[in-house]
């Protein structure tokens, strides 16, 4: 049976690009004629709101569907519009796959057991429903946060098997405090780690910070970021879900913006695929990428969002373009990401085609 | 300015219980007249679903209204149905609110600055709108994931100020592996910090785990687990949304599985809300909750949601109620937990009425 993996590996060969476009609408970037026709349809309403985002996104991916593999919307743009901004986010992802389109939902979900089965089956999954089950939102990935361990991405897991869907996990983030907690090092293995853990059931009556403990003979002390411990982790969730290409469905999302930590979480997570964000806007060059692909060129998927999205407002393609012709800009701006990703990807020796 | 947890405090004492009942419904759970008079109306759809579950919560809202001050729906359960699926999610809060009581969402949403704004205007905040902004979901408070770390947490602080909502950020989660990336000791001092941190720089050319450094000096090493970091970082998220009665409206949520870490963690955030899940159907018993409370009898809300909502399926509420009084059922659900945790409260010396 064919994996998400292998399904989106063929999509990548299919287009001759990693490059993955993410569709994040905003009232305030989006061009007045579609604002305009939808309020004349709809008033000044949440429902107004629903289908100029429709319109926008449908207007992107025309513009992007013959060059790229994948688009990725990020749910909260939407959500935050309640009913009507789910529905246009329901829609989107419709008219994307019927494009042919790989849909990537970025919704960081994350709950205990029995809720992450609910968020699984309604994104990726089936829901029960009046007879048998059916299926809501039917994205072919979604990505989730790895706070509360194993048992939250246990159903996500699940579906990934029974319905080839895919999963990409939080390891190492794009954003600025993504070490806070992501970089902390922790101590993998110690000598005194039983009396170490013992002082964590602590009764809570001695002072403050009395559960941090010294540790003795350091010499045989090993430390290790969490990231890296998430990155075994994912490792090991995704061996279960390996396709034919030798890929996991189970990615991870590390960010572009740190490709030291990048270069390492490749070398633990040679089969599982990483969603890079972080490219353009947030500052991460297309060198920098490179360190989350794999020597075959594969492994990686490279998203960019407002730079594509909103190319009609910014330099270079507002000298050409306005808002009448933001799905020409979005257009350029995609072949000017991909050409440039090419080129990086040719010098770093990782061009498959 | 009275903030949400002034208002939140207010409402405890006016119900004298820190219970919150929680809002989760499931179809294959509901009353099955409930279920026929929404397909009756609209057919085996979403949309019945939708009108099952808000004719669902209305009832158990009924039903405990005048017992708990809080509720505490989560989104999970009804975003799994799509658009519809939320529109029941939006009415149930509308209804909650306007029946008197405090609603938390439980949504545990997390991404990087500029998305969790999104996320933080249409849940607690303002969206931009046609003219000017709207709210959209305004529920009182919602949980929040903090793997990003602090940038991913800002827009939700920004909006607790401005809008006097709240936020419960999850510390230690009630989940029987939440310890896999939150109990995770790590480094907080040793002499050698700054080598082993330039370690993580490593151009990856060294052996895969050439990451993972060993510490010397280890009498000077210090190790904490990485919720108690984080703990402190609520602490200093919520130091600047203080109310009048002396805690923050940034809270955090706390399983009430785990008393040993919340008697530590009750220490180092003395003036943060926990949000205490995992009693009852996951196992905490009312005496392991008490823990999480202060000695004032303050500090804690504790949560319960299928042993109320579906009271009528179970012992011993299933002997003398159907599914025709499954209201009835949670009622009286609702009182034995009240009743179990105020008689806990006495004797821990903590009830304050």
């Amino acid at each position: 049976m064919r994996t998400f993996s292998d399904r989106l590996m063929d999509a990548i060969d299919d287009k001759r690009t990693v490059v993955c476009v993410g569709l994040d609408p905003r009232l305030g970037l989006i061009p007045a004629f579609l604002k305009q026709e939808s309020v004349s349809k709809y008033g000044e309403t949440l429902e107004a709101v629903s289908a100029c985002y429709l319109a926008f996104n449908k207007g992107i991916i025309d513009a992007v569907k013959d060059k790229v593999a994948l688009v990725k919307p990020q749910i909260a743009f939407y959500e935050a519009y309640g009913a009507p901004g789910v529905k246009a986010f329901e829609e989107t992802v419709r008219y994307a796959r019927s494009a042919g389109l790989i849909v990537i939902e970025d919704a960081k979900r994350n709950d205990i057991g029995s809720t992450a089965e609910a968020y699984s089956s309604g994104h990726i999954g089936e829901v029960e429903f009046w007879k048998g089950k059916t299926r809501v939102y039917d994205v072919d990935a979604i990505t989730v946060s790895p706070y509360l361990g194993f048992d939250g991405v246990q159903p996500f897991l699940d579906d990934c098997r029974i319905h080839q869907k895919g999963i990409f996990v939080l390891v190492k983030t794009s954003n600025p405090s993504s070490g806070q907690l992501q970089d902390l090092l922790h101590v993998v293995d110690c000598p005194w780690m039983n009396e170490v853990r013992q002082g964590l059931a602590d009764d809570g009556t001695a002072p403050l910070f009395s559960n941090m403990r010294q540790l003795g003979e350091a010499d045989k002390v090993t430390v290790s970021p969490n990231y890296m411990s998430m990155a075994i982790n994912v490792k090991m969730w995704g061996d279960g879900v390996l396709g034919e290409r030798g890929y996991s469905s189970v990615g991870a999302v590390v960010g572009a913006t740190y490709p030291s930590e990048a270069r390492v979480l490749r070398k633990i997570m040679p089969k599982t695929y990483f969603l890079v964000p972080g490219y353009g806007a947030q500052g991460g060059s297309a060198k920098d990428a490179m360190a989350c692909l794999n020597s075959d060129g594969y492994g990686a998927i490279i998203s960019s969002s407002r730079d594509i999205d909103y190319a009609y407002r910014a330099e270079p393609f507002c000298r050409s373009h306005s808002e009448d012709t933001f799905d020409g800009a979005a257009s350029e701006a995609t072949t000017a990401m991909t050409d440039a990703i090419s080129k990086a990807m040719k010098s770093a020796g990782k061009y498959p085609w």
